[in-house]
């Protein structure tokens, strides 16, 4: 049992919609991930996502609105929710969801990512 | 669906050790909780918990070792293990957790804090 430093953690890697686990609790996963670009629409079936910002920000698109998530605030997408994050610079996040959830959810394509690592 | 300012929430109270919800995922809760002086030792037979430093820093003792968490760490306190968290200041914290988990977990005494407030 060791305390975890996300900054630490977020120095190790540098590449973009490419989640890593740091922490497993209760069945759901703590990971970081960085984002730059455009990501795809997906949504995810049976699980809800938490996005909490930790340095930068980025907009999540719905079909019917974007929301602009900032340092210090964090948006929870329910299951079945159609969803799509934006980065027009890059941003580090933290992903809070249970453990049987995939990246680009509902869609397999190149930007999908299995197996991920743990750092 | 709106995203949560936890610096916001944060200013919407000023008691220790009685966490506020302020989200709900996957059966799990988030939720934000101020911590001064030293709580009681416990445990939780069935739930791990997560413990994020938003601002400040604390000291979480274990029977046999005692880790300070700073701001930008957390720590996962597995079920079943005796815990009391300590702040010489006053620090902020975001917790995860499953929706069962009582904070004095398998004590009752006056710090017990049920039916928490949601912000």
């Amino acid at each position: 049992m060791e305390k975890i430093n996300i900054v630490d953690k977020l120095s190790l890697f540098n590449d973009y919609w490419n989640p890593r686990i740091v922490a497993e609790l209760n069945g759901q996963l703590v990971k970081l991930v960085k984002f730059k670009g455009e990501f795809i629409w997906h949504r995810h079936e049976n699980e809800d996502e938490m996005f909490f910002v930790i340095r930068g920000k980025f907009e999540m698109e719905f079909r019917n609105k974007t929301l602009e998530i900032n340092e210090n605030e964090f948006l929870v997408v329910p299951k079945g929710v159609e969803h799509r994050p934006v980065a027009k610079e890059e941003v580090s996040v933290m992903l809070f969801e249970p453990n049987t959830t995939l990246n680009t959810g509902n869609i397999t394509v190149d930007l999908t990512r299995e197996n991920l690592e743990r750092i």
